[in-house]
């Protein structure tokens, strides 16, 4: 598992807030239970990357500077490598990769390099990949900002003459963006207001409403953020992770060198490999929404086999399915960009399916 | 105030459900205060219309077949007459008509009967009309159909190949609906799975976290409908309210025998006579979404004055507001079709910037 970016930290978001086993209770101090931790049904690992975010360092300061997309793979893999030499139990295991937001592109990045590299190894073994997911990701950028704005129109966050704006002077198929076309993304920007667009439906942390409310365990508490930056700053947390004492960011300003415009090249790349692969969207997410994911889909043109349906979670729609030749697409009723911290139940439920090779469930 | 239908009851839905003072503890036989009932700025009647639902009836069991558009409307401004009469303290007042739902058709239809014997009233005083508010507001088939399978579509509710094939073969524009077209609608139907409509992101009240969370006042209880259908059928109930001792259903069946598929011509024919309208719609219901709402009020091609911008209410955006000449669009953020049943203090503040006159607050 790793997550979001350029720049967030997995360890604060995707093991704290989403995934992981235990989340920070509002005292900053101490901690919860997640009932629905992923760990339920696969070993985890957070990766803080790339050096520079989280508690991952560098101590040659100019790394940072040459950040990017490539490095931050190369990295990543090499830490694999060394990391299953360190823990050699773990070699014969099947292997996932999941991410979300701009893991759309260090997911499929690391999937590929493992692919390319499995056949050159000779003195490491190679990794047994078996899929990748990923979330609300950012894989191409014209699909992903063409369906962000039809998003911002249909859910009435825009207005029809700034969506027609965008439309006319905005060319997603080609990415093409005039002056005119910044114009309206900044009234589009405007439009929207002071809202949390990565949950549109989502209260602030500092609404009146929340300081009230009390949350239990499977409840999304707008204020999680907070109760995780105090905790990964306590000193004695630091010292039991074993992480150099350092002044902890949820996400780090990075220089960022490279970034392709679109990862479906490469996804398509992957699947066609036989590693079976899964684009989920929360559906509340206005960031990197559910249109675009359907955007996006659709441009790599796979045949479908499992017409579109609904899959169920405690009884009750946990979202939508629909499968393609080799990947599939699910969507998560009711989840923000951070699909398992606002629906953690259903987002077990989907991540299940998924690691044993299914559609999340009819019923 | 008047609600829903055909054949929905005013009085369990937007009395004790939405807008009223009381709300109804999940005991079903005590009751509790809401907060933000739109009493607080208002006196507000319930009216339950036709004849036949909830409390009302006839003692003509033939009136019942004969009702429709024009009997309702009929008999609601009799029965509007006459109450003044019984109450002539209220004469003078400013007067306001507001519904959801089919009272798209309903409240439309009451302002135009007012205002067109305002002025033939002989023994009756002219009655104050100021203004209607119709939320989530079925006014006109066409705009309203295409408006929620647009909504489907874009909420990822239903498949590309389902909505390519609706807006291929159901002509929105004229309402011609061939037997594909209704193929697709059923498929539309199926695809959307076991999902209250009317709320597309709230839990049914048969799930296991209903069972187990706890409400306040101002959360949304997907059980009320149950807690109301309860309180309404107590026999000291029905005492205290001096209505005839009947077993009270939330909706009934009636039959219709008029119902015209736009009231776009009356709107238009209201707002021309300087009766302000508001169009508001929950953002979260599918049933009759706020795309349904956007296309009915283009349909008008009224001037815009005051461009869509956000609203605020307790500091967090409330939805948005476009203001055209006599006419006002308002989306609640976060809410279903019965608004102020999810959203109630988003509402009591759009209610009162209205009967103002007013635009809901820029902050």
């Amino acid at each position: 598992m790793y997550d979001t970016g350029p720049g967030c930290s997995s360890l604060g978001y995707g093991a704290m807030e989403e995934l992981g086993p235990f989340r920070v209770n509002s005292d900053g101090r101490t901690l919860f239970r997640n009932e629905y931790a992923w760990n339920n049904v696969a070993n985890v690992l957070f990766l803080e990357s790339p050096a520079g975010v989280g508690f991952s360092y560098s101590n040659t300061s100019s790394d940072y500077s040459e950040t990017g997309d490539n490095s931050t793979a190369i990295d990543s893999y090499t830490f694999l490598l060394n990391w299953l030499e360190r823990f050699p139990q773990y070699k014969s295991r099947d292997f996932f990769i999941t991410g979300e937001s701009y893991a759309g592109h260090y997911v499929p990045q690391l999937a590929d390099i493992i692919l390319s590299n499995n056949k050159l190894l000779t003195n490491h073994t190679a990794i047994n990949l078996k899929g990748i997911a990923i979330g609300n990701g950012w894989i191409d950028d014209n699909t992903c900002s063409k369906g962000m704005y039809h998003y911002f129109w249909t859910h009435a966050l825009n207005s029809d003459e700034t969506y027609e704006g965008i439309g006319k002077h905005c060319d997603f198929d080609n990415g093409n963006f005039s002056s005119e076309c910044y114009k309206y993304q900044s009234i589009s920007d405007d439009e929207i207001g002071d809202l949390d667009i990565y949950n549109v439906y989502a209260p602030p942390c500092n609404s009146a409403a929340t300081k009230t409310a009390t949350y239990s365990g499977s409840d999304f508490d707008p204020c999680s953020d907070d109760y995780t930056n105090s905790y990964l700053n306590l000193p004695e947390v630091q010292k039991a992770l074993h992480v150099k004492p350092t002044k902890w960011f949820p996400c780090s300003a990075v220089g960022w060198a490279d970034s392709p415009a679109s990862l479906l090249p490469t996804i398509n790349r992957i699947v066609s490999k036989g590693i079976s692969t899964l684009i989920y969207s929360g559906d509340t997410d206005g960031r990197v929404p559910i249109t675009s994911a359907r955007y996006s889909v659709n441009a790599l043109k796979l045949p479908i086999e499992t017409p579109w349906r609904p899959w169920y979670s405690s009884n009750e729609v946990g979202g939508y399915v629909v499968g393609y030749k080799g990947l599939t697409l699910v969507t998560v009723r009711g989840a923000g960009h951070m699909v398992p911290s606002y629906q953690p139940q259903r987002a077990l439920t989907m991540i299940s399916s998924f690691l044993s090779g299914k559609l999340p469930p009819k019923n």
